[in-house]
Formats: C-alpha cells, structure tokens, sequence
C-alpha cells in the first residue's frame, strides 16, 4: 500500500477564532485525526509532520516573560518542548480515532533533531521573527549581551529575528524506518529540532526556523515515500490567485511548477515553499508524485479527484 | 545480552549548585550519558525512564507568570513538554557519547501516555505541590474557580497539590517493543503523561505526578526485562540511615525488604519508592533482579560488585 508523509499546517492544529490555550488546540487536533483516520483507514501507510509556528512562539513568549522568575529556554528547547506538546496531543486523538473504526494501530512522537549547515546562507541574513517585542534600548542590550539579531517589526516593536536554513539530515531517521510499517508515526515536528554538526561530531542546537514542508519533503524522500502531501487551506493550487482570471490547478509538470515560481505566482513563506518542497520531491523522485490539497479533501486528492498534483513530466 | 530498564534520577539531569538553565542541565546530562554509554558498550541493551520533577516545576511556573502574556499550559501538557525537552538532551548527548566509542547506535524518546486509574485512592489525597506560590486569597480563588485544591506549604504560601497515583499501562508500548533490539529508548519520561481512560475508549490527560521509578518498574515488567535498575545519589540503599548504626546493603530478599519497609527503615518520596519499585519487580519476576545504586557505579553493580541488589528469595 501506498507510504504517504502527510504535511499539517497551523489550521490543522490550532482555530485562529479562539484563544490559543492548550484545551482549544486539542479540539482542532480531534477533528483533523478524524480526517487522518480516514486515510489510515483507506490503507495508506502514514508519518506525520507537523508545524509548531504559533505553538513554539507562545513557549517562547510565556519563557521570556516569565524570565525573572525562570531562567529563560533556549529555542531549540522551545522546538523540543513544542514536539512533545503537539505530538502528544496527536497521539491522544489520533489513537482514539482509529479505534472508532475498529483499528488497533500504535500511534507515536517522536522527538527528532534536524541538522542543518552552519554555513546555510540563510544565516547571512535572519528573517523569521520569534517571541517577544522589545523597545529599541531593550533590543540593544539583548544584541549586545546575547549576540541576538533584532529588527524592527511593522511599528510594533523590536524582535529577534532568526534564520530558517535549510533541513539537511533527520538524525533519529533510523527509528522512523523502524516503526513505518507498524506504526503511525509523528516526527520532524515544526521542521525537526535545529542543531549544527560540529567538526568533533558532537551536534548542537541552534536557535533557527525550519520549514517544516521542507522537513517533510526530506522524510519523504529519504523513507522512499510513494506521495509527499502537504494539508493546508486551500483545496488546490491557484495562479492570478485573487484576481479575475484566477485559475486552480489540477496538475503541475516541473516544468510548468518552474515556469510559475518564475513568474512570481505564489507568496513567499506561504505558498511558495510548499510548491517548491513538492518540486524537490518529484524532481528527486521521478514516477511519484507531490499532493497540495485541503485537510478535507485528502482522500478524494490521492483518488484522483481533487487537489493540485505534482509529478515529474 | 541482558536487558535492562534504567531509571534516572533528578541528579542525573541538573546540578544543585548552579543556575537550573537548560544549558546547565545539558552539560549534566551529557556526563550522565558518557556512564550510560559504557553501559552500552558493556553490551546491555538499554531502556531509559528520567524523572523530570524540576524540568516540569519549572515549565508550569513560567506558564503561571506569563498567565496575563500567553494562556496558562494544564499540567499534563506541561510533562509533554518535559518529555520533548529532557529527551532531546538526552538523545544529543548520549549518541555523541556512543560515537566516541565508535557505537553507532539510535537513540530516541517517545512522547509516552500513562494511564493512571480514575478511582485511584492518591486522587482523594493528594500530596505533592507542584508550580507558584499563591496568598491565601488567591489559593481560594484558584479553588473555585478552576477546582484546584490548595494547601499551605511550609509557610512559604499556598501551592496547587496534585495526586500522585500508581502507573497502570503505558499506551505507547508497542512502539518501545518494536525498537527496543535496536535502538535506546528514551520513554515514560517524568513517569509518563498522566492519563485517565473514559468509557468510550478516550483518554484525556489530567493533573497528576506519576512516580519515575514505578513507571520504569511497570515498563521493565512488560518488557521482560532481566534488569530494573535505579540510578541515585548513593550507591547501596542503607538501613538507621544516618546514625551510628547504619548498615549499608549489598543484598536484599522480598521477605527482608518487606520486614526493612515495615520498621519505616526509608524515607517516603524518597528511598521508599525504589524499594518498593524494585521489590514489586522482583515479586512479578522471580528470578530477576533489582539494582539500586549510583550513576558511577552502575557497571560494578551489573557484576555484582557493588550496589543492593533485590532478588525474589
């Protein structure tokens, strides 16, 4: 049967119309396993990727406002302390939502570092910012004593501003490829926990953003997966999109996905990366084939049906 | 080769002499990791169970001082969170430590459920305060607001308390079986989050301290394990502890540990624990065998030189 690494962005995990407390985000994670359950049920052999943007930024907030009292975490520990948060909450429904169907199936998080280059050129030039806002005095002394990069953000204040490099290596990739045929598992959370390889060997968290389509691409490729899909809002892929002659896609060649990066058709940090991870993933694996399609229309995109379709030619 | 569950105390993850950061755990933990590593080069094959007693005091302290910043994380979210954070350490650490010895080898935590029984009498007394200190009024309003239950501590303020009931069944069990021969698995972290199973088959987290040592004890029982071994501060368990009299222990039988536990020989939430996890563990498995000792002298104690060791006669 076909081995699926299934993508879920921030919708899938959290309601952007309520508080963002811990309770509300494991209603959301209940209805989206029940959606997951359905692909397990339908036979897909399934690994779980999820985002922990607004999660990590809330560990974060809550870890620096709270730092006279606490000594601060440092954002890899964030990243980490993100996996087991959202991973257990998956465990918890998505287990329960296989046995409504009379599957007994193990579901499990793995929490899982993610090497990334030291020399990335994304380091050159951070821009993703992270936790609190500062006042510019703040945000210097914080430059100064700690080394961080600060920018100012759109009139709101001064924040750190991270890199989001590229994901190179999935470190615990072994123990994925143990429990695949058993188990559903959940990894890479929020792109893998960031950590450098040191010339000794030694690996060493870093305080960075990885793109967790990227991370996916990256499990899917190297679990030689049959379909990278990539859950998000949108049912399909658009071009002109929000404009009169807008025009969904059901089939994107490479070359076709080139010629549209090219032109500028999707939004950076939005759209474009997950295109671009569904890309690498059938340029690096030819005869399989890239999904971008909405969390309710997983099944009916891997029939066939709907969602926009990556493939090689 | 024997295989052996070790369960990790709280002097095996931080110092007590410095700032409790998570760079300061982390340089800890990675001594802690080069004695588990020997432990691995000798051959054993290795479960890992961590307390996480500071870790996730500390994660529910920040979350109730940035309560006005970001919504407050219930308890069971914040072992998650703990789990993340100590098994991400202990995975950086402990596969470097390997490397040095030229063992290639994975290892990786789980993010692991416990389920805990509903009707479990600790729920009607609970003992072990957890997070800030409030003022009595507070305390009051935390208790009808939420359902807390506050007590005074000490004359330090009032402190949420929570029940500490025993570890019935760990829901990701499967997943340590299937990679237990091949991997070292870092799993019930903090005891496991805690767990209560509902009519319909859902399990939904609550307030509660799992005991580390039961759960490692529940975890070497259902793994079959050859070894429970519990890592402290001292390395044999002593009976008229601190007086002129004391004896310190090289063996200890079901029947001389029960007659030792009736005369309050050890101290409860303390020594009591472990002898009570290694008696019970020897009572399930007659014909295994318990350790208690400390982290440095885990290898003479596998070859009985050193340590106390519980046998079932």
């Amino acid at each position: 049967m076909s081995k699926i690494v299934v993508a879920l962005g921030g919708n899938a995990l959290q309601t952007k119309n309520s508080a963002p407390t811990a309770e509300a985000q494991l209603e959301v994670v209940k209805q989206t396993c029940e959606r997951i359950a359905e692909l397990s049920e339908c036979g897909y052999e399934l690994a779980i990727v999820h985002g922990n943007g607004p999660q990590v930024g809330r560990i974060l907030l809550a870890s620096e406002t709270a730092k006279e009292v606490v000594p601060p975490m440092p954002f890899d520990v964030c990243g980490a302390m993100s996996q087991g948060y959202i991973g257990y909450h998956i465990q918890q429904a998505l287990r329960y939502a296989l046995a409504r169907r009379n599957i007994s199936y193990p579901v499990v998080s793995l929490v899982t570092q993610m090497v990334v280059e030291k020399d990335d050129p994304a380091f050159q030039h951070p821009t993703k910012p992270i936790g609190a806002f500062y006042t510019k005095e703040e945000a210097g002394k914080l430059a100064e004593t700690k080394g961080y990069i600060m920018k100012e953000d759109a009139g709101r204040g001064w924040r750190r501003v991270v890199a989001s490099p590229l994901p190179r290596r999935i470190v615990e990739i072994e123990d994925v490829r143990q429990l695949w045929n058993n188990t559903i598992v959940v990894t890479c959370g929020g792109g893998g926990i960031p950590v450098v390889e040191n010339l000794d060997g030694t690996l060493t968290g870093v305080a960075a953003v990885i793109d967790k389509d990227f991370a996916a691409e990256l499990l899917a490729e190297q679990m030689d997966a049959d379909v990278l899909m990539i859950l998000t809002e949108v049912e399909k892929v658009a071009v002109n999109w929000g404009k009169p002659d807008q025009q969904d896609l059901d089939h994107l060649s490479l070359a076709l996905a080139a010629r549209y990066v090219e032109e500028g058709q999707f939004a950076p940090g939005s759209m474009l990366p997950k295109v671009e991870a569904c890309m690498k993933f059938v340029r690096s694996n030819p005869g399989k084939k890239a999904i971008i399609t909405s969390l309710d229309k997983a099944i009916d995109a891997l029939e066939g049906k709907t969602g926009t379709v990556f493939t090689f030619g």
